[in-house]
Order: C-alpha cells, then structure tokens, then sequence
C-alpha cells in the first residue's frame, strides 16, 4: 500500500533535562522550570512557584523511541510517513509562568539556542516556534528578532493569558508588528498557561481535555474582534492540537455578533470576522474526520493534520491508518491541503524525493 | 415569493413586571427576581443579591410589537414566517441564582403557573420550558413532574452552574430520571447562570458572545463523559442560541479524548461520545451558514434555526430574508430537517393548514 505522507503542525520535543542547567548560570538555572518526579506527582518548579501534576499524564503515557535522540526521531518519522513537522516545547512550555523579567529572557533564549543548534542545525524537517518572555514586550519583540535571524518561522505563545493580558490589548501590538515583518506565524499551542486540570467529577479525563479547547477558540476572538489580525493583514496565527472543524462556527458566530451587535462594536474592522479567520486563522487536529468535512465542503481552507508526536493523543504507531481512514475516499486536493498545503502556507519545507519519500 | 416557513427552537416571552408581586406573599415578592432602571444602568435584585447591567443591553435594544402581548406576537409570528416557537423566560432566567430552597421553589412554580396560563393555555404554538428549582433537588424534581402534568414539554436548566454542581455529578440524577420518564428535553440555554460580561477590552462585544458559547459546549461534554446521557438514552438535551456546527467538533474531540486517554477514562461509556451526541443533543442557532452545512454534509442532523425573539441577535424584522440566506440552494429535506425535523423530535407542533402557512 502506497504511504501517504504528511507534515504534521504540531508535535513536541523533549529537551534534555539538564538544558538550563547547561546554559544558565547557578543562580538562573535553579529558577528556571525543572520537575522532580515522585511516585504519583510530578512537581514542577519554575521561578519560586510550584506546580504538582498526577504522573500517569498523558505526556509520559507512551514513548516512541525517537522521543529524546533526534536521528531516531527521524526514522520514526520515516515509519510513519511525517515529513516536516512543527515541533513546540514540553518542559520549555513552563516558560510562560516565568514572571522575573531576567529569568524569562533568559530561559527563553537559551531554549531558542538550544533548539537552534540541536534541532533547526541538524534536520531542515523539523520546525520549533520559538519561545519568547512573556514577562517584558521589549525582551519578546528583541527576542523574537533575533529567533527570526537564526531562521526560526514561528513563535509560540500559550492559549490562555493572564487577565489583562488578553490578545486583544494593544500591549501586544509591538510583537504582533515585530511576528508580521519578519513572516513569523504565531503559534498558539492548546493547553499552555494555565491549569490542564479544571474538572475531577466523573469524565474528568474527556471534560478536561474538552477544556483545553475553548482557550485556542478565545485566542481567535480576541486576534480578531480586538483588531490585531485586521491591522496586521500579513500576520497568520494557528491553535495547534485543539481541532479545527470549529473555525466555522466561531467565524459564523462572531459575525452574527458583530452585525446583530453592530451598535455596541469597538473597533470596527475592515473585514468581516469570518473574512479574517478565513484569511489569517489555521489550526491542526490529529483525528478528527470532521476537520476533513471542513475543508472539503466550506471556505475555511486552513486546516492543518498534526501528529502530535510523542504525545499519548497523537498518532505515532497509527499514524498510516489515521491518515487512512482521514483521507479513503476524500478528493485529493482536499488531502494535499491538509496534509501539506495549509503547511506550506506557514513553513518553508523542503523537497521530498522520491527516493526518500519511498523510505 | 413563498414564504419559507419555520418552528423557531430559540425565542423569549417578556414576563408581566408584577409577576411575582402578583402571585407571592410579599416576604416572598420582595426577594424574587426584579429589575429596577436608572439612565445607563439597569439593577437586578435577586433573592437580596444584585446584579447591575448596563442598559444599553442587547435585550433592550429592540422590541418587536408583540414582545409583551400574546395575540400580536402571533401576528408577529405569522409575519415572519414562524409557526412553533419554543419561548424561554427573560426575567424568569434570574431564578437560577436564587439560593434559599423556599423562594426558589416559589418562584419556578408562579413561573410556570403563569406561562402555562398566560401562553400554553391561549396557543399550542408556544412552547415555554418549565423552570425548576436549582436551590433543591427534590423541589426540582417535583415540579418538573408538576409541569410534565401540565403539558410543558422541555425544562429549562442554565449552561453555567457552580463549582461541585456540574451536570456529569450524581446530584442531578434524580432530575434526568423524572425528565426522561417524563420525555421532557433539557433545554439549555446559553448566557445564563453566570456573568455575561467578562471581557471589558477592545472587541468586548463580540468576545463576550463567544464567552457565551464554551458553556453550553462544557454541557454537552459534561452530560456524555459524565455518562449521563448514556445512562439516560431516551433523554435528549438541547443547547439554545449558541450555534451548532460545533457539533461534530467537539464530538470529534471528545471521542479523541475517550480513545487515546482511555486508560484514564471513567466512566466507561456504552456508545462513543460522537455517537451520544448524534442521537440525543440538540442545538440551536440564527444566522449561521455553517449550521446548515453541517445537515448537510455530516452525520450531525439535530440541528434547529431559531429567531431569537425579541432580542437584538435574532432575526425579527429579517426572518424570511435570513431564512432564504440559509436555504437558497439547499436541498429541501435539509431545509425541513432544520426548519422543522429536528424539532419535532422535542416538540409536538400543531399542524399547519394551508390557510395558516398562506398568511
């Protein structure tokens, strides 16, 4: 059976434990996060604070074996048929909790090092966003020029801000400004900033997962009602790993909101909502058939599959079969979009011969 | 032009001011939901609690003829194009909030008594919800069974509850039992039971709609991976207002989360969450282009319009415009599957003559 093969918009790396430790000096690295790990808890330490987290995570759940050693990652990547692939954080997500502004810019440096000559250095497949303090806007835009000069293509920033702090306020600007010159697309990834665990009733494990959704639906409203993606009509921005078959229900909603509510709406845009996240708003699912729906029967084109690698809601070891049963019987322009067009939009990926895409 | 006709599963009655005055000692009276107006801002008191809002409130914004007055919001109907409308309460909503067991029990019941005198008596084309106690289950439960008797057909609950009162909790089973015995839907509707306004920045209109949306989907993950509708299979359960071509999204995402985190996952559930959400959850919505497509492209048919009425985001005034919007170019059994199918499995309209349908 032909391989169908895919880039992925969403996957992790795991960065080696001691990365901080390595590139910071004493009195930094003990500050910046680390996790110890306990029978049950984990617990995370970043910047003077605590965080305790049941170990039977989901992140720990499976282990593919390329996970920590980036050649063996990229056999597994052979095996399963991704090809470029956007790689965010997993302990560097913790940056975001960082509110000593020294500390965030540094940390956040020495990761974009660290993925810089680890990863971006090594392999032209794999795609990290870079991280940027979200303690100071002059360190994040500064930061963010310099990850832009190193060839980085996108930035990460977590679904859920602090109140005050949401997307839509004009502290933002100077990186959106920053993200739209230098063609970085702003890479929302579900699940970072704020609590994971909202919900431990019965069907905690399907609710909380459901949780982690909404945050990467907010970030859309607040980029568009607040005006960021109106003013800034080159800048793109996606949620990765939350879905994306509810682009049209929120475009559709936020339109209806925005004509019905038409006296009370500041500021006005030069486009309808749904024009702009038609436009500007991508987002990646890893096994909904209805994102494939999406792209196949609206106008919402910018929908992107993901892997999720390593992670235990991603595909690693079913990745074929996923791909399978996404894309039997479904146009092929519909597949190439999602599979790779949508991607292309966002990231420079390089050729895939046929030699290496018979692999 | 043929007037498109529609059942509308989406619309309010405007409660008389002295509903509670009337029907309540005045101990009672005194602390039952009122409204009190001053230039721009409008105080509720509720059961000694106030809740200010400004006055330039959605709500107010326009008032078609027959909002307070039965036998014109009839002719208004016929105007429109509307024959069954389900009719949530407007002030009634603030019961939610009441804490004190008596006066909750007080008020839901004088609510009801009034809306089955004063609606269900006079036409059988108005379906009001019945409202139940939210201070005490077994007062809840009466009632419910109460206006089972007296002809309600749906009860209404709030999509926003308090922490410990989640709607996957044991608490509410006594309820679901009684409704689903009763065949009564649950009829959720979105923007209420919790603060409305939770966005003051630029954009605030449009973000605090979508803010409306997350609950009612956080009640349909809560009602599946709670293992409450699937305990209850002949109990059916819509969300009013807040769109519904997020269906098969969440569905999706909710069947990912049940899979791939299933070693965490209890309860075990008999069907997956996309197949519980295919049978027994509803949702409504106005404008949205998406909400057809999702009839008519997936899996996902209890889909209903609704206009809305009186409020600001509905479609009076434009009914048959919006109407023809929707369904202009759409095959027919789709257009009747949402203006009138899917709410005939929640509702039982009367028949419409053709003298009625040529007004």
């Amino acid at each position: 059976m032909t391989k169908i093969w895919a880039n992925s918009a969403d996957s992790h790396v795991l960065e080696p434990d001691d990365l901080w430790l390595q590139a910071l000096p004493k009195r930094l690295a003990e500050r910046a996060p680390r996790s110890e790990r306990g029978d049950r808890f984990e617990v995370l330490y970043i910047d003077g604070d605590q965080v305790s987290r049941q170990l039977n995570d989901m992140m720990d759940a499976i282990r593919p074996p390329g996970a920590r050693d980036l050649d063996v990652r990229l056999k597994d990547l052979d095996q399963e048929g991704v090809w470029g692939q956007v790689a965010f954080p997993s302990m560097g997500f913790w940056h975001v909790l960082i509110r000593d502004q020294e500390l965030a810019r540094e940390v956040v440096r020495s990761w974009n090092d660290w993925a810089h000559a680890e990863i971006m250095q090594r392999t032209d497949r794999i795609f990290t966003p870079a991280c940027v303090s979200m303690a100071n806007m002059d360190d994040a835009v500064t930061e963010l020029e310099r990850a832009a000069e190193l060839g980085f293509q996108a930035v990460f920033l977590p679904t859920q801000t602090a109140a005050g702090e949401e997307y839509g306020l004009d502290r933002w600007e100077p990186l959106w400004t920053v993200a739209e010159r230098a063609g970085m697309a702003l890479a929302f990834h579900i699940g970072t900033g704020g609590d994971t665990v909202v919900y431990r009733g019965p069907g905690g494990a399907v609710v909380n997962f459901m949780e982690t959704t909404y945050p990467g639906m907010r970030v859309v409203s607040h980029m568009v009602a607040g005006g960021a993606l109106d003013r800034h009509p080159d800048l793109k921005i996606f949620i990765a790993e939350g879905g994306a078959s509810w682009l049209p229900a929120i475009a559709d909603r936020m339109d209806e909101a925005y004509r019905q509510h038409g006296i009370f709406v500041r500021p006005k845009l030069s486009r309808l909502p749904s024009e702009i996240i038609k436009q500007q708003v991508y987002a990646s699912f890893q096994h909904d058939v209805s994102a494939v729906d999406t792209v196949r029967y609206t106008d919402y084109q910018n929908v992107m599959w993901g892997d999720d690698y390593p992670h235990l809601e991603g595909t690693y070891g079913h990745t074929q079969e996923t791909l399978r049963g996404l894309f039997d019987g479904v146009p092929d322009e519909v597949r190439e979009r999602v599979t790779r067009g949508a991607f292309k939009e966002l990231f420079t990926v390089p050729d895939q011969t046929p030699q290496q895409a018979a692999v």
